[in-house]
């Protein structure tokens, strides 16, 4: 059954709350008739929210109270030990529980981390969960991993991310042996730090199509499936593109604004700019995966609007219908068992 | 006498050598008439190669040859020590000889690095160079450091980066106080490595006008002068920067070639992504500096044109009018003393 599924939403999370994730969650039921959505946290809110959408709730749609929330600025360590009946707890246990199959959520990054793998455990073989998520490359995406779950990370670590990322990208991209490349520094210098060293060491053993290291720009080409980084280099990276393209926009506005011709020119340009604007959104590319857990978590970003966050339901439902978390699982040991050997 | 200054090129670096690197020479010669620069590297290739662009060799445009080249792929620590009459080598020691007050060079930058520390040595107080480049912002642009000279970074070089940046800002953009800020990662999850994390009170304990942390996106934004970090993440958030430009580029050239309404407009907004691109052009930013020797030395991209290599130059200029190398040594001593006080 491709479309079955139950997912958890924390509806109290990011920036909106119910707001943006009960709009979200009718959207993808409409598309996706097997699937049951439950959505976490306040039940008067998320009913007055989902009357003033005029979404019906019913079995396919139901609600799990939660009377905590946690805060964008709650200290992870805290929200989990204080707030045991927040919404994103309330939902991360659901899973744990087996009544649901994967969560998520659009609130506090490190209080999701902390508590899903405080309720949920890493599998066996992984030592910590990173942060994945797809990046538009030329006439594809590419999965990069960690994205700031882990500022410290040694060899194995960045082994084990590998091993995580090739999974899901089988997975969810359908193909085989996706290119695992390790995210390094230019080859004129002295190469890398001793971890990139020592894992580029370890996969080159492995039956993974490992391609050897790969530089800040190849994320973006079509060199590359899987991105593997600390997550220290990760954030910044994902951060530092960001910050890039808002300034390419920002300076294209700024040129079509500029004299009549300019303006005139953009005029007969919108229709082009608006196809590349939507090639470029970062909407589509919402939900990142927490992987590594024995569970599915999904984050979305805190801003994300209704198609953002539907976005990031898409991607846990195909998840779930993917099994990734056992087919890490299944991977990983065999390579572990190679390793010690 | 404001353009006064002898620069030493390296004419035998970078992907094209002489032949763009004795027109940009002559291009700056234009402009700056109490300039001399002289050309290391091979007489007989250099004279051959002015002759065929017209450029008259006189006494403010000298030859100084030398026998051999480093190559790309030569190991920095070999060219170093084998290479002894090489044009990079050569052009060091006219700085160190005091026959010339900058050397710019587009070749290998390991060796660049390795030769002029080994050459020049580095200032009092100051335990590694770090490269600097500067990076288009909203409405200026912001300087960087380091971009992957040092891998591995303690909190004390973070902090002697910062200060050198700080100068370095100072002195080329003639503002006061620039702002510093320290790269790390988003405020939700764990705040980034215990180097970051040290350094960041060091910094705040200063004169220095220090900002805190600040995060990938913030180095194109007007938020901050100069952007700290080590050369491993700096490398990658520079090159992250390229690929998504790349990406960008490629996409819109993909979006005003599909069918024949888009190209029309792309004829007619053909002006204004001429004026666009030229805003983006990296060729306006060419010209490293290598922050923290006892001397001016600066790194073109080894696949500069004649604009960009001339831009580098005039970066060389800049820093010699002033005295970048003795400001840095002037600032860090107090602020050492201030520190181990």
């Amino acid at each position: 059954m491709p479309d079955s599924a139950v997912i958890a939403l924390d509806a109290m999370g990011g920036d909106f709350g119910p707001e943006v994730i009960v709009p979200a969650a009718a959207k993808i039921l409409s598309r996706r008739s097997k699937l049951h959505i439950i959505l976490v946290g306040d039940e008067e809110r998320i009913r007055s929210c989902a009357q003033n959408h005029a979404i019906k709730l019913d079995d396919r749609l139901t609600i799990q109270h939660a009377s905590e929330v946690v805060e964008m600025h709650d200290e992870p360590a805290m929200a989990m030990r204080k707030k045991k009946d927040s919404s994103m707890r309330v939902a991360i246990n659901l899973v744990h529980d087996g009544k649901a199959d994967a969560i998520v959520s659009a609130g506090n990054t490190g209080a999701l981390m902390a508590t899903a793998r405080f309720v949920l455990k890493t599998l066996p073989g992984i030592d910590r969960p990173a942060i994945c998520t797809t990046i538009p490359s030329r006439d594809g995406h590419t999965h990069m991993l960690d994205l700031g779950a882990n500022v410290d990370c040694t060899a194995e670590h960045l082994f084990q991310f590998a091993v995580m990322g090739s999974v899901m990208t089988e997975a969810i991209d359908n193909i085989e042996s996706p290119r695992i490349g390790l995210l390094n520094i230019g080859s004129e210098a002295m190469k890398g730090n001793a971890q990139v060293k020592a894992a580029d060491e370890q996969l080159a053993g492995t039956p993974l199509n490992y391609i050897g290291f790969v530089e800040g720009d190849d994320i973006y080409s079509d060199k590359v499936d899987v991105v593997v980084c600390d997550g220290f280099v990760g954030n910044i990276s994902l951060k530092t593109a960001e910050g890039v393209a808002k300034l390419i926009s920002y300076y294209m506005k700024e040129e079509f604004k500029r004299g009549l011709y300019n303006k005139l020119a953009g005029l007969v340009a919108l229709p082009v700019l608006r196809a590349f604007r939507k090639r470029i959104d970062p909407r589509a590319y919402n939900g990142a995966s927490l992987l590594g857990l024995k569970g599915i978590v999904i984050k979305s970003h805190g801003g994300a609007d209704v198609d953002a966050y539907a976005n990031a339901i898409e991607i846990a439902v195909l998840e779930v219908n993917k099994s990734v978390p056992q087919q890490i699982q299944e991977h990983i040991q065999p390579l572990l068992e190679r390793q010690t050997a």
